[in-house]
């Protein structure tokens, strides 16, 4: 009994990388049990991160996979395809993210996998839907962010493509796959029935670029230019102060007077460009050159004090290294220090959003590849004998 | 009826800008009735873009908004407030991004707000947790990204720090705000029972960026810096070709391999550095180089040819005007027209989420400042009368 929303949700989750393992790490850690399914190689993300005290034992593949345990089939034999379908049919939910058509030859699709089991949420997060021409194409995080916009909006900024240094498209995706998720099992407590979800990785931030940047384009025919052009300034961004850099953020009038205010510019208060969020919005270079200009005479510390008094929206900038040490993050517990039964001392960040009905007690640490391998076939009813025999053939590790 | 996943439940929504109204546009996509209580001057995202055919319409407004409809309440006047508790009543979540001292003093608590209500989902968007020393600190977007790592990212990648030029965290936030109402919903068909979820934006983009960025700081004491190496790689972006940019990320080694054979440099497949995925991530900047030498040499249309037929994850690269005739977006009706009552022709995006159990029918458009102000009240049970009366007060418009 895990104590969370999702506590008895049984997920078999046969993915790798980022998109599918962090959908189910926040199905795990908000209760849910799942059961990681690894190849015989094991989740390539195991190998993709400097600094490991073990092989197959990345930072970054700890972090992702937390409360999970973890068996290895090889689906390319009858007894190791057999014994994943032997898991799904005792689950609530089975997440993949395996390119469709590999998904039907192997049998695993919705259609395949209803008749056994009519309760199942079957979650298929897939880089393009299955109804367009790029569908089954392989693709990682970059090659969506470089699709979707996401680059196309530091083109507009800062003159030339890029990414976010982050795995983002993946990340975001797998959260709107656990909240479909958890929107589908709402509904099977409605209605009995379970349900197939197509996730697409490009649709989905697509639509998230887009709602943010359509901009005057939203309009047909277009008012004006796709974007947002405040965000798409070239000083969005922390600005530098005397002694290092602060944010800002005045954005309705009252914010915005009591900056000019806080830097000793009160005339312009009066001034046309500053006078609602719409002119301001319009002005916005203009605005981010006010702000460039003031801030860089006093040290971050003493504009902090004075935005705070001011009840002006202002924070400083963490680096990386500087969030092991915020403040704020200490006072709430973010960080946590759990003792890895191989790994030793590691750091893990606690569930960001607070359930006040109850939330997971227990925590589990990332798995080493196969480590209940026997444990799980044991409790799918497969015999000593059984489990012997697939650890022979490979068809279990 | 909706025939979404979130038919039947009923959303009243006290939320501004972007992290709340993604919240409850999200439901609203999947099925929810969505009541957007405004305060008489609107919601400041009404007037924060350019390009508007109507003041106080903008496009990121209508984006964000869709499938809600809008009452004005002026929650400072005795008849306001109670106007909308007694909405509360009768809803199945209460969703806000007011600060929770602002929250207490008006009495829409979920302490306050449960004895009247006990299913109610009462989720508080909070930029900082309660328990920590920023709480009630009022910040926007920036704030969070400067404070959470995100702008860090950047000065790890190309030596400054900026934000995503999206608003990004307010964006994940509220899709994880969603998220949360979802697994909430579900429990209470288990249990019966409401709850309090709070959602606080530093929290939960702190988690985002360290699930990818702790690195070997995963270990205590570290195993070496913080970051992804490969993804802080200023190399770590589209990268040119003789006629624009293309993306390839050739991740596990067949794919590498296939990758150096592509190039015409087989040799590699051979030299040590490259000869598996931990020894790629530890050679991340050579890796990168190779790529960068190599693909400049053609068109991008010849290298996507060239990697299709290699299967080497590859794709190209869009600009933001460039997704407005995506032709796989286009194939799966990610773009629609329609006809908006007083905006006229606009572009809306489909819900990118394709739920086989049935998907919400009817697109409401994106309210005017409190179009259904009188239909609502009149639903709540006030009569014509009443409803006059505060129409004169302002205490609703």
């Amino acid at each position: 009994m895990s104590g969370g929303p999702l506590e008895g949700v049984r997920v078999v989750d046969l993915t790798t990388v980022v998109v599918g393992p962090i959908t189910t790490r926040t199905l795990a850690d908000q209760g849910a049990e799942v059961i990681k399914v690894e190849a015989p190689g094991g989740d390539i993300l195991r190998y993709l991160a400097a600094g490991s005290r073990s092989p197959a034992m990345s930072g970054k593949f700890i972090n992702f996979n937390r409360n999970k345990r973890s068996i290895v089939l090889d689906i390319k034999q009858p007894a190791g395809i057999a014994a994943l379908k032997a898991l799904i049919a005792t689950a609530d939910v089975f997440v993949s993210n395996v390119r469709p058509a590999a998904l039907t030859r192997a049998g695993l699709d919705y259609a395949s996998l209803a008749p056994g089991n009519p309760r199942l949420i079957h979650c298929g997060i897939v880089a393009f839907g299955t109804d367009g021409r790029y569908a089954n194409r392989p693709a990682y995080d970059p090659i969506i962010q470089s699709l979707s916009g996401v680059a196309g909006t530091f083109d507009r900024a800062i003159g030339e493509p890029r990414f976010v240094p982050m795995v983002m498209t993946d990340h975001i995706t797998g959260l709107v796959s656990a909240q479909s998720i958890g929107f589908a099992l709402y509904r099977r407590e409605k209605t009995g029935h379970g349900e197939s979800i197509e996730v697409p990785m490009f649709e989905t931030m697509a639509s998230f670029v887009t709602s943010e940047h359509l901009g005057a384009a939203t309009f047909d025919p277009p008012e004006g230019p796709t974007g947002d052009a405040r965000l798409l300034s070239p000083d969005y961004r922390p600005l530098p102060t005397l002694d290092g850099y602060i944010t800002v953020r005045p954005n309705d009038n009252r914010q915005a007077f009591a900056f000019f205010e806080a830097i000793g510019r009160p005339e312009l208060k009066s001034d046309p460009r500053y006078a609602t969020p719409s002119s301001r919005t319009q002005h916005a270079a203009d605005y981010f050159s006010v702000q460039v200009e003031a801030l860089a005479q006093k040290n971050t510390a003493e504009w902090l004090e004075i935005f705070a008094k001011a009840d002006v929206p202002a924070g400083p900038y963490n680096t990386l290294d500087d969030l092991l040490d915020d403040p704020h993050l200490n006072d709430v517990g973010f960080w946590n220090f759990d003792e890895h039964p191989t790994e030793g001392r590691i750091r893990r960040t606690r569930t960001p959003v607070t359930f006040r009905g109850g939330m997971r007690e227990e925590v589990l640490p990332a798995p080493r590849l196969g480590a209940q391998t026997a444990e799980i076939l044991a409790e799918a009813g497969y015999t000593a004998d059984e489990i012997a025999t697939m650890l022979q053939s490979g068809a279990a590790a």
